[in-house]
């Protein structure tokens, strides 16, 4: 089980999905006129997403829930995949699915040669992960775990569409990762793969008990120069009581600047 | 795609789970007093569940949920197992997962020989389904969508457990099933099978369209004397509209009378 954020690709100077709803509650700014009087959507309106994202969790499911819902699936995920094909990092330059880490994509290759299913466990929301985990990963859409917004089957002109709303499902973070597990999976981990405080609950999950062998590791982000550095105080993907645990949990903290000789794929 | 019960499996008298729910209400009885007096238990422990069971789905639903809550996810899993190994169907005297449908398992083998991947669609409860369905069908739990209650994450003297909560979390049929196959799955189906109206909202969403080759099929239960014959004015597995449907939407309807050489397996 890996989660995405951070463990699979980058995750500063802002979840991509994040990036991702602020593009897209632009994009969808004329249809809303109202947004122009409203926060949080006023302040990214106006040019200041941070001021936006000020707002703290509430300001920012607003937004993603706003901006993922009102269309098809099938329509929400050709949007997605637009998006990725022309959206570029702000200091790499480079498509997001370019900045997955290479280390990673050379362990979940070796993990599925030697037999292992391998799965993402994402904060992010599943519908916005499943249009490009199996290009990105090799992972197809149904080992992806993830948040949702509710979703709704309509008959469209006699067609029949599944179309999602605005309200929050289900979030797969801290203990909603077991629990997500759980359900879409019912199975626990051989080994779990996380690099923030919202992994902690699955890593224990995962390794708990003694009957069998389980692995738990954490990615830390240690290296300023080749990508970012930042634990304990960061706003995004904060590693705190984790890596106080790792050490008596036994799990394997991998240091990005120390451990992997590359980050990211070859341009 | 597939349907559980009445299309992989016996239905009649009762829904397998439903069996197991009241047999396991006898078993808590001595923990929950209160039953005694309060329906639906009552009927069940007065040795009557068919009244127990004639208030409908409300009932059913409170029957199911009290009797598969208050335990771990782990020990649930092998208190369905240890039901199955004992449990007999009243008219056939063997074990409910000798009474899976002998086509249907040559059908699920030739797929999967074929490069498909199999997957259950049910109405029943996912974590009744996942402890056996790799046995019964070769189909893993990951690949297993159903219905569920709500669980919650509980350190137990430091050990990390999911325990299963008495409240509905989601229900997988009728129009549930095309929304639990996206959010589990993440796909639409190349074919779906079933067998009641519970399934047509799956099948009319798996067929829909002209881009792509699709299959619908409907296993029709016409053989009251291998198996049981009914459709339109069934309590359980009702099938009326799906069956009205299926000529003009070009799903094959399979008659186990005519078409099923043997319906279970070799005892």
């Amino acid at each position: 089980m890996f989660d995405n954020d951070g463990t699979l690709w980058i995750e500063q100077p802002l979840y991509v999905q994040l990036a991702f709803a602020l593009d897209r509650i632009r994009a969808l700014a004329p249809a809303n006129p109202g947004w122009r009087e409203r926060q949080p959507f006023k302040s990214v309106l106006d040019g200041d997403p941070a001021a936006a994202l000020a707002g703290g969790q509430k300001a920012i499911l607003e937004l993603v829930v706003a901006s993922h819902a009102g269309v098809t699936t099938e329509a929400f995920a050709q949007i997605v995949r637009d998006w990725l094909a022309t959206a570029r990092h702000p200091r790499f330059l480079r498509p997001h699915t370019r900045l997955v880490y290479q280390p990673m994509l050379e362990l979940l290759a070796f993990l599925r040669a030697n037999g292992f299913k391998t799965f993402i466990v994402s904060g992010g929301g599943v519908d916005f992960l499943r249009p490009w985990s199996e290009e990105a990963y090799g992972i197809p859409p149904e080992q992806v775990v993830g948040s949702s917004i509710k979703a709704a089957f309509e008959l469209r002109e006699g067609v029949p569409v599944l179309v999602k709303l605005p309200e929050l499902e289900f979030i797969d973070d801290g203990a909603g990762k077991p629990l997500g597990i759980h359900r879409f999976i019912g199975r626990r981990p051989i080994a779990a793969f996380g690099n923030s405080d919202g992994d902690l609950e699955m890593l224990r999950w995962t390794t708990q008990g003694t009957r069998s062998r389980r692995l738990g590791v954490i990615v830390h982000h240690d290296d300023a120069e080749r990508e970012y550095a930042y634990d304990r105080a960061s706003h995004v993907g904060r590693l705190d009581e984790a890596l106080d645990v790792a050490s008596l949990a036994g799990w394997t903290v991998v240091s990005m600047r120390d451990d992997w000789r590359r980050i990211f794929p070859e341009p």
